[in-house]
């Protein structure tokens, strides 16, 4: 089959074995495959993988013990649990130590012909979501788990960061009803946003410490410290983007205003694929230029760009 | 009155005027006061505060408008806040933005034979509670504001730091019936939890990732690396201690285990005093050493030893 490998460098290849499911496991026909921050990462030696990446997709059925499920459109929770740990028998699955993750973690991944995952892993999808749409329900299911971790119900919140991950954060965020103001400094960017009603600034002067929640999707350590300028005395800061260094904090703010961070990272799929199908979310303005996979090289370099939202890979 | 003023320099003086109340204001007389290390930050440029330092008190009151309280033992509240803004209104008094902090921020504090404080801030004091006990409600408080932060039902939790306000705080938790291990470097200071069947340890090594809360008190920017070290994925790190200098930390870790930070600052006054009064704490074993007034800048040198549990000052 088809695939990107990577490594030690990301390679593409023409004739990579196609891999073969275990027990519980369905092969799956990749279809689209989103490229993004984490995949860039691994390209840089994240997580010292190996192997095919890529976590983001749709794809359909072609293998399965269940044969109802074959040909039909699935998307796929990316941490394969070991379904016996105290983690996965108290409800925090993604968090199993025993896991390992799609395309992140001893686990081959999408960017290629073919992917296996566990069943209990697939989510079938409505007709009413299109190919493209399902590409951003792994990330979209991100930004859905602030809404298990924080209460935001006529709160006033901040998304910090209008790169793809904000921009769809924003978009869940506003789903609750709060008094959301997005900052980011994309015009181009923001006004996806503002298409859709929402309060947008391109920086925060002025903003004095308002914000019951505000949540980080900067993926730089700056956007702590600025969360921690305009977040409210015993307010919530959610960190939804990992970062490259070690950053240096004042303690004592955090402290002093007894302010919460909390770490956000993988999420409900349900809720997301509810909210696309139901067209609450528009996803469709974040695509930004799909490859065939065999140019998948030139869509790494181009996702690595300043700027640029959703770049895909189509099979 | 004799007083302790710090004006950058931290000088005893033998004829201070003496405060006078301002409507809704006791006068109170002090008995004894304790030194902690916010004190010993003040008399290094901390807050920026110039005045009579020290917030930990016991005293008697001498003048009021309500009569009934005069001659009576009062602990009070050192946060002075306003009544009528968001804060207070919405029961976040403490974080009042037009407060002055007790011997801490623009009002004059318990190191002098008198100091006004609004009498909605006094607490009346059972019999049951020894003058030296009463000292340590203030911080006994604050080790109660975790319990109002953080569930601890049932769960295994860690109390790192043997300081002043760890041994209080590693008291107070155990009063939850939580699973707690405390961390320590001093053996002389453990063994006053070891002595309530408390269990300690001498450092970390061997430690996993095995709880749910730790709670850092070390006073240090380590003591979050720390705490992150030994806390499960989503489990809750408390900040119950202050540090003069910006850390640096992983966020990427708090992201991918969604761990969740709390800074925890005052506590309510009253499940401090009900905890002293029913014995169920023990404050004794930590009393260090008791200074009168005029040695008072002997008792800050003393306070400031490495290893000193709590100093105090006698009036």
């Amino acid at each position: 089959m088809r695939a990107l490998v990577f490594d030690g460098k990301l390679e593409y290849c023409a004739d990579y074995p196609t891999p073969v499911p275990n027990a519980g496991e369905a092969l799956i026909r990749v279809c689209y495959a989103g490229i993004c921050a984490t995949d860039l990462e691994i390209t840089k030696g994240y997580m010292g993988f190996k192997g095919i990446p890529g976590h983001e997709f749709i794809g359909i059925v072609e293998k399965c013990a269940d044969e109802s499920l074959i040909g039909k459109r699935v998307v796929g929770e990316i941490n394969l649990w070991c379904g016996t740990c105290e983690f996965c028998i108290g409800g925090n699955k993604t968090h199993c130590p025993n896991r390992t993750v799609l395309g992140i973690y001893k686990k081959d991944g999408v960017f290629a012909d073919y992917v296996t995952l566990p069943v209990r892993n697939l989510h079938l999808l409505p007709d009413s979501i299109s190919y493209l749409e399902a590409v951003f329900i792994e990330p979209l299911a991100a930004a859905f788990e602030i809404l298990e971790q924080v209460e935001l119900k006529d709160k006033k919140v901040c998304v910090i960061g209008d790169g793809r991950l904000g921009l769809l954060c924003a978009q869940v965020l506003a789903l609750t009803g709060c008094r959301l103001t997005t900052i980011g400094r994309h015009p181009e960017k923001l006004s996806i946003l503002k298409n859709r009603g929402l309060r947008t600034r391109d920086n925060a002067d002025g903003l004095g410490r308002e914000f019951d929640v505000a949540v980080d999707c900067t993926g730089s350590n700056d956007g702590l410290n600025e969360a921690l300028r305009i977040v409210k005395p015993r307010g919530n800061i959610v960190l939804k983007t990992t970062v490259a260094d070690r950053g240096a904090f004042d303690l004592n703010q955090i402290v002093i205003d007894e302010i919460t961070i909390t770490g956000s990272r993988c999420g409900p799929f349900g809720p997301a694929i509810k909210a696309l199908a139901e067209k609450r979310v528009d996803v469709m303005p974040l695509v930004d230029k799909i490859f065939p996979v065999e140019e998948g090289l030139a869509a790494f370099e181009h996702a690595a760009k300043k700027g640029v939202l959703k770049t895909m890979l189509r099979f």
